[in-house]
């Protein structure tokens, strides 16, 4: 059972998306990436959508800063675009390095559609809704990886340490800090989904199982890239 | 006390603003309207700036297509933008016909501060937050009017007929039909205020002061331009 | 060569994205229902997603209604905001039942990751730039559909007439009626085209590229139904 | 004539509004201020307002950043960002402080009619149009802010240093660090402004001359709040 799935307003979330969320959380990119056998070429492919992804992603907290109707919510938003944007898209470039991606070759790739699909359908629920719906739609990305990352290390056929080429992944999303974020927005969710109309909720299950079907599909796309 | 201040979700609303819309409800220039004593420069500068309204009252209608999560509520939305597009708008244009002021003249006066003021705000309380946002920043223009004009029939000093100038804009809005099309706005604005946080309320009551502020100007407008 | 790329502003588009425009008209699903040889679970496949398609597409022109700057948009955006919901949606719906699909099972069916991506891209693009933008985004839909009634109607093995089970869908988008409304989107594309800076037509240009390739995808997920 | 009123393309957008910068350049708020003789009173209503005011103006850059198009415009709005909520926000808390404004009255404060009609102007000019149509309707204030301190410096009833009590205000405007700011979004504009076609440039000059009535408006705000 992943980390998420306790007794909350989103745990009940996650349960109505518990098949789809275990097909994400499992899926066999996943499997292979903790097992060390997956093609580099797969992960290469994930790498170079993943930071035309990061560029999305950081306008979709644009948008949170926008949507904002207390400066807690506006510092939340930019603490999380200054995360992105400042921090990780710095990492992300030098990993990639790592992998024999130069910047170059990063901002010039195409942008595949199962990037587009799922970067396009976050914002459009942003604009459409309201922060929450917008939180709702990347919890996936956020939540997820840190799920995935708690999956992976109790795996048995997770390899780790130098015998694993993707040590490095496992790390960052296994770490304290990233999981502590998780956490972070884990509370947000609990507190914001608390005594939201069973309407609301629907609505909201609606854009969580969309979004994490195509987070679904992201993995899938890394595997055919390959 | 205003029709609409009966026990309900959006009566609650209404308490809560209950000393800036009975300034908006009972406005002087509101008042002598009633009373057939408005000054025509006063009402001919308000009904240029109403058509100037209308444009952006059509876009946020638009914006509430846009917004929609199902086809009832797209349906909803494009009712409306009929109703303004297809039918008020000509209506308004003649009106201001009979008041000397032509086709050009309507297009091409400059935008006041108060309609921009106004229109502005619905557009962006849309934008930040979802349907029901919008929906709650453009009651009281829909609400208010019904409410004005059924507060106009019921004072004394309220001329009727041809003895009053303003005969056919009072008549428009106490209409059956206008009357109805507002009594519904009320009912949808029930149906989704009923259940919500009350976080969520504070913020909606905040934004329905906001534009009752603001409609208030826009009636002061109509006095300062005599 | 496709009716729409002749000497033009949009034509310059066209040509900017050769390659994947012909992919597009002249995919493997267009050519199976111009010979009539389309397996029909394709087709039930393709018609259950544009109904869903249908609805984003509406949300779209009620965007366009918001970012209008004139009257002219704005009654622009709403009829085509009409076309869609007050006589497409219901032709559609009648022409699913003639292919035994009903109402309940198009409102029920689960949105396909090609019909987000394309959907949510084209949404997104509107609210990143602006009407033009949003035009670009739509065109290969509208015009895409009118250039492959076309092009369908001068291949040889084309089969019209009751001998093919898609000879209405072929006459709706040949139809003189369809073929002047998309001239009349390409004319307004070429006025808003003409003139604009070197920087925003390579911005334009891969936003109809994405969107042309999105569509590919669209046929190809019919295709993938059967 | 203003600094910013040289030969560029946003030269010429200054030109078109002309007399509207020059009411709100040398507006009666702006010279009592230079002489050090504004009533405290009104400088408190302008110190409340413009903290209310930061806030939409950091929504502004958070819009900014979801329209970006690439990662260099992406920053762009970032730095705007981090400006605005990690430095500004500071200072102008603290320096309200200074004159007897405590942080909770800040957050307290109801916005002004005046505050609400620019802060949601930017934002729906932002929405409805692309990144640049963002930035012209920011532009009256981060660089009239500086083009007014330029003015007050030379003009000879200006009263500097210990003897006005607004030193401050005119000294952080008139600092090379905000000069140079105003001067970079000069330069980005005059570089986007390049060879936009005449209609467009005449909904941007609409634009320019709506946003700068209503920092007027703001002015005249703060005088009458005393």
């Amino acid at each position: 059972m992943p980390p998420s799935a306790t007794s909350s307003p989103f745990a009940s979330l996650l349960t109505r998306c518990a098949l789809e969320w275990q097909v994400y959380c499992q899926h066999e990119f996943v499997r292979a990436l903790a097992a060390g056998t997956l093609p580099a070429e797969a992960f290469r492919h994930y790498l170079r959508q993943d930071y035309l992804f990061l560029i999305h992603f950081a306008r979709a907290w644009g948008l949170a800063v926008y949507k904002s109707r207390s400066l807690t919510e506006l510092r939340q938003g930019l603490d999380s675009l200054k995360a992105i944007v400042d921090l990780e898209m710095g990492l992300h470039v030098d990993y990639c390095a790592q992998w024999g991606i130069d910047a170059d070759e990063l901002e010039n790739s195409p942008e595949a559609r199962e990037t587009m699909a799922y970067t396009r359908y976050v914002l459009d629920a942003g604009h459409r809704g309201d922060l929450l719906d917008l939180h709702v739609a990347l919890a996936p990305c956020l939540i997820g990886y840190a799920d995935i990352a708690r999956w992976i290390e109790a795996q048995p056929f997770t390899v780790r340490g130098l015998a694993n080429p993707y040590e490095a992944w496992i790390a960052m999303y296994a770490s304290d800090e990233f999981q502590v974020a998780a956490q972070t927005e884990r509370d947000w969710l609990n507190t914001r989904l608390a005594g939201q109309t069973a309407e609301r909720l629907d609505g909201l299950a609606t854009t969580f199982r969309d979004a994490t079907r195509l987070e679904i599909d992201f993995w899938q796309m890394g595997l055919d890239g390959a």
